[in-house]
């Protein structure tokens, strides 16, 4: 891990330099310049390349450039990479990760293959990455880091400076923090590097974080919390400790923009419907079946406010162009609820609010619904009744569409309350719900205020 | 800056420290507990008191405490406390902040406040923060961090960490690189601290970065851009240079997560046409205003589609059950469209993929499309069949839901692109058209097909 570059300055840590490697000459598509690449760029590089030289590439590289492109490679691109490789040269390349992203990669693989990649690992690294595998990868043992920088208390600040000289050059990843820990490895304080340098020489580390209240998240956590709370208090790193407070490991701040990102497209594909996890990288079929039963639950749902158009299919019969204005009052109450589901389910992900708040919340979106359906119904009335030359379908059409805007904005600010309550996912198919009950709530409104008063 | 806390550390930057803070007792609220606590949950904990009781906490605590707590309150919620202190209290609160935090703050004071501020500032602080000012609030300039470590290249490695060690001890924030110069400060080369600390100490810093390509971004760089960098390379730090290359600051990836959390909101709120910045703290009147345009949009989009339901009234006349299934066509589209936007438009914030890649995702949707829709048409088939006992309704509504969620899904998936190419946000109300043309097509297929077949 600790091998010299070029005799001057020792490899830096994969993630964070913005130091190049290069790709190997006999691996390359003609016309390719033979220049120092970041591993990141290397990695897209190589996914638009065929798996044959994607496996050339990676089997000429050194291993630790090898083992960077990997830990940037999307996940599908890695495991049909890992799997043509001979088994030796992965796992030099496996030993040579980080174990997180070690234990990403592998997480990946079916468990054959990862066996055999196991076996052929030193006893240390593979148990350690047998222990990674055993925790949920949603959870923040899942995301964490377990190369870490550990002071005993009694540690001068001098100490201190030697040991973590020594502890980089075996290549310990980010080492932003160092943590301090009493005699049963218990996390009792963190100092930062610049704590250290900054630091008297004779004091001892003990004595530096007395009185810290350090924050920290048990290994259980879920890895959206750890976003959260990372986010919140800004840190580099949040320490991992058990239920006794032991330090397990790190969860860095790259992992928590790889959350945060997933979090996002988590939210708004799960709004609609689609697999939080989709990609346009998902293979097609794969979206298929995925997409499919929240499609059948949208149909069944439109079949539901369907059911209501069907109760007043005389109405319709007699007068054709209510059918005409019907869709209107469903499609306006819909976008309302949308905006105000998407402003909710935005704040849910960002913010941890509390019920009250939450509730001020809906009042709010209830209270926007109220003034722009009061202006747009008036729009849509007046463009009824000049369309159709009858004031009452125009009331009828005002009416309906300022009620449902109402119900729109309360539904859609209350419906991903509603889900985090019932502990489900607050955006999933959020909207195909709020749709069913603004078209279902339209469809009723519209043609039972123009039965009551057009006939 | 630099004052010494308890004598045995210093005070540590603001952004990235698990220490705490206390609140001053004659402003907390009764019950509250007196002990430390972090800047950021200070900040949670000031939003839900009183005006008064937040102008009283922050000028009865430290200024260096106020300054941290400041740089973490809500955008509306500084500017009402900035507004309410004495102008001296807030110009020394604000003069205590890093720069880039002061002009978010000050940016968002009206002109004449913040000229007041700014006058009181000493002469080389409020040039530096009138200087910030000018940059788009958007571009790498506009979040960027000037106070940065920079190394001449003929510093040896010792050199180096002396001037390191002077520099952090003025409190530059965040020093997690230090960036290589030229005589012109023409940036030229980065080193980490740990690449610093293990360098051998007799050699040149200039040869250390030499044949490094540097990843920078010019000032007028979208921020965006510079997160979705960030994001790619895992870069703390982001350099930010002039157009000569000579270096200006740096975006450091707190701010990163920031934008990173805004543009996900701006995606989310944006596609349903609610303002980007919109949350629940946007005054509702605001909201009402902001929401207003993209509704009428919407209505307009509507009454369009609506047209076309028009121009069949006849054959709804004849026919009132077709009204009853319509809009299921329309909204079975719509939701397979929304599930192919939502895809493309996280695709299109996370990666900067390229034409062709994107076209390639479009026939993807196509796809996924065709395939669900040929199974979601025969099970609407059967069910309108059932239900009409007409096997021509069947056919006519599983033919019209085919082509509308095959023409759904390809339009999910290029109006993003669409819009992206007329140099338009992807995002930006593109549900609002997606469903006009799911609507619009959905019902002249249907009632189209059912004027040809049915009479």
């Amino acid at each position: 891990m600790a091998e010299e570059r070029a005799g001057i300055f020792p490899h830096p840590p994969a993630d964070t330099e913005p130091h190049g490697i290069t790709m190997p000459e006999i691996c390359r598509e003609a016309g390719d310049e033979a220049e120092f690449i970041h591993p990141a760029d290397l990695a897209d590089h190589l996914e638009n390349l065929s798996l044959e030289k994607q496996v050339c590439a990676l089997r000429h590289m050194p291993t630790e450039d090898a083992a960077e492109a990997l830990a940037e490679l999307e996940g599908s691109v890695a495991v049909d990479v890992l799997e043509n490789l001979d088994a030796d040269v992965a796992a030099q390349i496996i030993a040579e990760m980080s174990p997180d992203d070690a234990a990403d990669v592998l997480d990946e693989l079916d468990e054959e293959h990862r066996d055999v990649l196991l076996d052929k690992l030193d006893k240390e690294d593979s148990e350690e990455l047998r222990h990674l595998l055993n925790f949920d990868p949603d959870s923040a043992a899942g995301v964490m880091n377990t190369e870490l920088v550990l002071l005993e208390r009694s540690f001068t600040a001098d100490e201190a400076i030697a040991h973590i000289r020594r502890e980089m050059a075996e290549d310990k990843e980010s080492p932003y923090y160092a943590y301090v820990v009493d005699e049963q490895d218990v996390l009792v304080g963190v100092l930062s590097l610049r704590d250290i340098m900054l630091a008297r020489p004779g004091i001892r580390v003990g004595e530096a974080v007395a009185g810290q209240s350090v924050v920290s998240v048990t290994y259980d956590t879920d890895k959206r919390e750890v976003a959260s709370l990372l986010s919140h208090y800004n840190f580099l790193a949040m320490p991992v400790v058990d239920l006794e407070g032991h330090i397990m490991g790190v969860v860095t701040y790259d992992d928590i923009l790889d959350i945060v990102h997933e979090e996002a497209s988590a939210d708004m594909l799960g709004m609609v419907g689609a697999d939080p996890e989709e990609s346009v990288d998902t293979p097609w079929l794969e979206s298929v079946r995925k997409r499919l039963p929240w499609l059948m639950v949208n149909l069944l749902n439109s079949a539901l406010s369907a059911s209501v158009v069907y109760m007043f299919e005389g109405t319709i019969a007699q007068m054709a162009v209510l059918a005409v204005l019907m869709p209107m009052v469903a499609n306006q109450a819909g976008n309302t609820g949308q905006q105000a589901l998407a402003v909710m389910i935005r704040q849910l992900a960002t913010d941890r609010f509390d019920q009250k708040k939450a509730w001020m919340a809906v009042l709010r979106e209830g209270k926007i619904g109220l003034a722009t359906g009061c202006i747009m119904a008036l729009a849509a009335c007046a463009g009824a009744w000049g369309f159709t030359g009858n004031v009452t379908v125009g009331g009828v059409m005002g009416g309906a569409l300022l009620c449902d805007m109402l119900l729109g904005a309360l539904a859609g600010g209350s419906i991903p309350l509603i889900f985090r309550a019932l502990g489900r996912d607050p955006a999933q198919a959020s909207s195909i719900f709020l749709t069913t009950i603004t078209d279902g709530a339209g469809f009723f409104l519209f043609l039972g205020l123009a039965s009551l008063f057009l006939f």
